[in-house]
């Protein structure tokens, strides 16, 4: 078929006026977290939606099925650029046209007044507060994955959106797997970490010379600065606004480099893939990262897998003391020692690597519960806290150290705490295969020498935007869906670091 | 008749609509001169004219061309407002309608050419690689002024542009008895700097304290940081992006603290301005400033008439001194001399007050002539360097210091000019009736209390926004349309600072 076919040329119009637009929005919402003056929120809130209700109406316009149609008549190669992009345009367009549109705006409607509840709710840790919020949100997100279809769960439908492509039934048997291994290895890590004193990293470290020093190892990893930037925000974040502009935001603490340094790395493993995009492609499918499990796999394998080794250390000890003399009075083995520290605590992103994914179990359970009508939301505060307990041995004494802890139901993200985990276990398993294959990648990593492992992420990861889906692609690339063992194995390596 | 007239209110909703889209179009151009990484840059250009042609698309539609006519049948009270937004949309319709789209996008495509030839053409210092450039954009521009229309000259289509409602035969009339007052107070103030040493206030000024001081200033002028900011650039400018975001930038200097501090109290001018326009009528002509040449003579009072004036150093001399100790070796009076220091030179954007308005009566003069066909394009160089050695007793030695130093006809903006001098005297003839309106103001000038300059202002000028055409606004104002002696005599009062 000739892939000049008119309908076809119609869809990559369509996508790229999108992308114009989409991209604008991106760079709106980037000033609004950085540069963005107080008084300039009113109006900057009805733009950005304007702009969301304009590519919806681009998106959703009848005429874009009709062309997915025509093209999915005319049949194009099965591994064709053009197919890939058909598949994924078709997934999106039977999403968004599948919703009532007075079912979306009273969604957003609602997600609105949840979040200044949840806010509130969390500063007075009072989860009644929330609570009717909450009942109101589950409720339209089952109507939604009613309108999506699902065959058990609608847990299923609204987990399709952040992870299309992997069932709900492996993500279960992962996750089953995952848990008893986590509560052993927590034992065995906090019984070990007892021998590193809990102030080791402590000092002054002034935040010019944290940013001088994480620029340094940010370009070493392969950012590249003339497409991209760092700037200071509260919550971290990456965005890719285009091809050419990947912007990355960290936090600093005076006292603790580590929190901007982890921060840095992990957004620039964020930025890597969003840079490594093919930009020809920019604006469909095949341009466009496949999930956020694949996203955050980027991110924690910098951060986790590269940033947090020994390796690591041994190479950027005598570079870190150059911009933090204070560290010169530890070898790397006490500092790889001290960032691997394990130790129970309430809040997800204060995390520890092992006691993470705990955290994201603990949700992904109870918001299925939710979902499901087995757990009623007054209970939730009582579940959550009783898990807890099981879990990781802590009593939560408050609600906003608890339950009211995360912003992501208050938006009505229902789905999307386990692409966190995923991107964990993704990172080992993908970092595991990318050493097998090439026996250069261990001495790169120890040199200090990233490319090896940048180009094999590139290649296999990067370039491939949406050209499979992520459950394939992690198949195309590692021989097996997403699995366990490979991280168990890297947090048991972690673990020995303290033997 | 019935303000909610439907063909009105479509009206107001598509202007709406374009002012979204405008200002996001304002953030990306601020972006892309403040932060933007280089490798964004092909995108962001396609995203621009992408952005562009969407508002000419939304504003050219048919249907706003009969929405107009349906207004003017059934009429509107003649000083309703719905009254000035028609007369402005007529207008603005009819201009942009009256354009072959060949012409304007053929017109766009020199424009580039031409833009990049001038660059390399100043690098040089060659005129002949601009010459054939200079001619397209010329001929285009006379094509344009033949679609839209005058009555002797060409010019006066192109100068309505930017200035409508100021006739050119009233401009010529202006600049004509302009010139030969300053020709003869530049050889008075010459005579009398001579007094005054060169490098008075040369020193050593970190940017910090730069930042901090001019930070003082703009806060006491009145504008308002919590809607707006400043960020450092090359090319100092104003960008008003929605009512409650008005960003300025500055340049420095380190060793001469003057460049940044009028810079910001210029720029801060003209972003009271954007702060003071009425946010009800945002997108709209009530909401937009009148004319290029009321937006500049804001800045050129903030700058010369309160920033350079006798009154501002003995009010600020103590806290600059806070900020510069060095320059507690001087008299407010030698800092008042030494920045009003008259002395010709090549560069109109390095100009003094006095010489300043030769500059551009020598290019208002010269673009005329190139228009009209009277001079060849070929005689430029020579034209420009016979008149600025009769004007300013100076021979150019490179055309990158005479007729290529600005980027303006490259960009084909032919009566852009005369509204910077428009803005010098209109500055001069609005602060002589604030003060006679209010006994106040100039005890509040004296004492740095710039409330009632600023009410002043708001009131009369910036509250009005397209209320009235400029030339209007300045009769209603202060009883006459712009004339010369107001300023002339705030020229001679500054030379006298010197006596």
């Amino acid at each position: 078929m000739n892939p000049d076919f008119l309908p076809y040329k119609n869809l990559l119009d369509r996508a790229r006026e999108m992308a114009l637009v989409n991209s604008a929005a991106q760079l709106l919402s980037w000033d609004q977290e950085t540069c963005m003056p107080p008084k300039a929120l009113p109006y900057r809130a009805e733009q950005m939606a304007h702009f969301s209700g304009w590519t919806h109406r681009l998106f959703t316009d009848p005429v874009v099925g009709d062309w997915i149609s025509e093209c999915e008549q005319q049949g194009f190669p099965p591994h064709s650029d053009e197919a890939a992009n058909l598949r994924e345009w078709r997934r999106a367009y039977d999403r968004q046209t599948r919703l009532p549109v007075a079912l979306v705006e009273e969604f957003q409607r609602q997600c609105t007044l949840a979040r200044d509840a949840w806010v509130e709710a969390r500063r007075q840790s009072q989860f009644v507060i929330f609570r009717p919020h909450l009942e109101q949100i589950l409720e339209m997100c089952r109507q939604m994955a009613y309108h999506w279809g699902y065959e058990r769960s609608p847990y299923e439908a609204l987990l399709e959106e952040y992870e299309p492509a992997t069932p709900l039934d492996e993500l279960k048997t992962c996750f089953n797997e995952l848990r008893p291994t986590l509560v052993q290895l927590i034992q065995q890590g906090t019984e070990r970490a007892r021998s590193t004193p809990d102030d080791l990293l402590l000092g002054d470290y002034p935040i010019e010379r944290q940013q001088a020093f994480n620029l340094e190892v940010a370009e070493a990893m392969g950012f590249d600065f003339k497409a991209g930037r760092i700037d200071t925000t509260t919550h971290p974040f990456c965005n890719g606004i285009n091809p050419g502009d990947c912007r990355l935001t960290t936090r600093y603490n005076e006292s603790d480099f580590t929190q901007s340094l982890y921060g840095v790395m992990h957004e620039a493993g964020h930025g890597l893939y969003e840079q490594g995009l093919p930009a020809e492609h920019f604006g469909t499918p095949l341009g466009s990262c496949v999930s956020l499990g694949i996203h955050e796999s980027q991110s924690r394998l910098w951060e986790n897998h590269v940033g947090r080794s020994a390796a690591f250390w041994r190479q950027w000890h005598p570079i870190a003391c150059r911009y933090f003399p204070g560290l010169k009075k530890l070898a790397p083995e006490q500092i790889t020692q001290a960032i691997n520290r394990v130790r129970p605590s309430f809040i997800r992103v204060e995390a520890d690597q092992v006691t993470y994914d705990l955290h994201i179990i603990l949700r992904f359970e109870l918001e299925q519960a939710l979902l499901e009508k087995e757990l009623p939301v007054a209970e939730l505060p009582s579940a959550w806290n009783a898990e807890f307990k099981k879990m990781l041995d802590l009593q939560v004494a408050q609600d906003n150290q608890g339950c009211l802890q995360d912003i992501h139901w208050s938006l009505g993200a229902f789905g999307y705490f386990p692409t966190y985990t995923l991107g964990n276990l993704n990172a080992a398993q993908l970092i595991h295969f990318a050493r097998r294959d090439n026996p250069f990648l261990a001495e790169g990593l120890l040199a200090g020498d990233y490319s090896f492992l940048l180009d094999w992420l590139r290649e296999k990861i990067h370039r491939q935007g949406k050209r499979y889906t992520a459950r394939d692609l992690m198949i195309k690339t590692t021989g097996l869906p997403t699995q366990v063992q490979f991280h168990m194995a890297h947090l048991q390596e972690t673990l020995d670091l303290n033997a």
